[in-house]
């Protein structure tokens, strides 16, 4: 069994060495940790600015048990991460956070759901779909417009498809490769909010003020925060959040992205089993950001304040619009944060900025 | 020539892997630069955290060679990295900033207190010392007691000898090795503060609130900041930060450290041309830290705010005090900084906190 509080020293491994990684990195440094990064991709974001990379699959046997081996705490930078790596790494001892059943729920979009719902956490109306009969059946049921994901991996709007009448339910169960699927009812919402959260190994919770999202084309381009929002259904969220982390037995950070409806209805729209996108503001807005936050969850650290002391608001620098770092780095209240990636591929994540309000 | 700002994705170069070098290191990687240090102890605190160390000797010719070619942009941690190292990195066409006139001054305590008095910083009245016959005329001179120091070398309290009657001359001649010396009047002061200044490739200045310091044993313990200080004090320290930054043509961030004698009248004390101790708690207090500042210093880039939005309180933890991070880490409005140094040698840094007030 592994002692908490991890003291300084110890290191950490960090499966994903992109800029979540990264940012997990910087901030488990400051801490004192020593971190060690796998990832397949040589010179990676993260193990540019890690003690050392260990260059292989995620899956790969070898790979894991050196990190097993060498992390005293070892995490994760995104959920698609194979299951059967974290297994293999709990079963050589490792303590890894998020847990297994964290990742399962999170991989899977009917289990995710259905978690959800077990734990009291609204969501759209959704069904299973495993054949092109289910989902006629399931479009009976929702109605139309529905949309069509696969069960499994996809993100950034990538893998689903909008299915607008039954007509087109077979070319859509074609589109998304004929793999197992959800039908999910159409979100009627007026915007989209998220709750950071966090749990540490000893259940305590602490939760960062919500945000409020702006997507286009998919992919996150803004967060605001703190969100203009009522008491009650702030709390509201806050209790959403609190049911998952307990529901999972959660250790770490943990993103929560909600529908408001208006009328103080939320649904869930997804979770994140990690430091999440629309969370990067507390990195500019608060004494621990998510990341600190994070590494202090799963070291066994209490939990950091989770207070806002600014109105921040992130927005996403995608593929060639890093370009604009030099006309943002002239901006007194921006604050720039660069991932280090060479190749600006079109819509690739490559910075953000926060902008700083009410300095 | 290089051309600035330099864009993100090149390479700054760093002479010393301490935890200067890594918070360095840490800052420039946030604005998506590369960091390769330079460091003779191999797995240094900033070697760690950055893309690669080069383990050699700081006068290592080859090693020098390839940091000049692998990096747009070379700076050090510390003022007594050799002054050839300096002179043959920028004869191979290495950008080094702060350049080799900041150095030499910083380096030799003769040099420095004439070139402040130069600008127009009032010193104590001090001698240069070669040889006992000189430390006699100088203390009948100046008085006693007095302190006597090795003109170059010697930090945190070592290589200097109160005098305290002129029968102790000989001991004190004795003391610091017989080497080239300067003798200092005592300082008359009320308490010491300190400038964290920069100024960048285009001559914009950019200082930081005043920073009150408490030293124990020759050793800083702690800063706050900022110091309760009235307006025409302040722009006083202010104009002699500016005058010592526009005498070097000084790039990069540069730590003045003042006698402040309560009557209004500032004497320099010493300068070191790099980001100080004394700054830590821009960290905390600023949205631009001064480690940020430098590297958008010595990149060329636009200098940061400098508005402190948090009043600090910075304390080292010096060798088995660094222990205190359990407690330490429960404390809301402490933020931690560990250097991820394996031994915690007695008075060696090892960390340092910043309390942050009036949240």
């Amino acid at each position: 069994m592994t002692a908490y509080p991890l003291p300084p020293g110890s290191t950490i491994g960090i499966l994903g060495g992109g800029q979540l990684g990264r940012m997990l990195s910087q901030a488990a440094s400051r801490l004192g940790f020593n971190v060690v990064i796998l990832d397949p991709e040589e010179n990676s974001p993260a193990g540019r600015v890690s003690q050392g990379q260990i260059v292989a699959a995620y899956d790969n046997p070898t790979a894991l048990g050196v990190l097993g081996q060498t992390a005293q705490a070892v995490t994760f930078e995104f959920e698609n991460v194979p299951a059967s790596s974290v297994a293999r790494l709990a079963e050589g001892g490792a303590a890894v956070a998020p847990g297994p059943r964290a990742l399962a729920v999170a991989q899977d979009r009917v289990e995710e759901k259905s978690f959800l719902n077990s734990v009291g956490a609204t969501t759209v109306d959704f069904a299973q779909v495993d054949s092109l009969d289910d989902l006629l059946a399931a479009l009976d049921r929702l109605g139309v417009p529905a949309l069509l994901k696969t069960r499994r991996e996809g993100y950034d709007g990538k893998g689903q498809v909008w299915v607008r009448s039954a007509d087109m339910a077979a070319d859509a169960w074609n589109a998304i490769g004929e793999r197992p699927a959800i039908l999910e009812a159409k979100a009627d919402f007026t915007r989209e909010l998220s709750v950071i959260a966090a749990r540490g190994h000893d259940s305590g919770i602490a939760i960062y003020p919500l945000g409020e999202n702006i997507h286009a084309g998919g992919v996150l381009k803004t967060t605001v925060a703190p969100a203009t929002i009522d008491a009650k259904t702030e709390a509201r969220a806050k209790a959403i959040a609190t049911a998952i982390l307990e529901g999972l037995d959660y250790v770490g950070v943990l993103g929560v992205e909600l529908f408001d409806h208006g009328d103080g209805t939320l649904l869930v729209n997804e979770i994140a089993p990690r430091v999440h996108n629309t969370g990067h503001w507390t990195q500019d807005g608060c004494v621990c950001d998510q990341f600190e936050q994070h590494i202090r969850a799963i070291a066994g650290w209490p939990l950091g304040p989770t207070d806002a002391h600014f109105r921040v608001e992130m927005t996403n620098l995608l593929g060639d619009e890093v370009d604009q770092w030099k006309a943002l780095s002239a901006e007194p209240d921006a604050r720039l944060h660069l991932y280090g990636k060479a190749e600006a591929r079109a819509g690739r994540k490559m910075a953000h900025v926060n902008r700083v309000k009410g300095l």
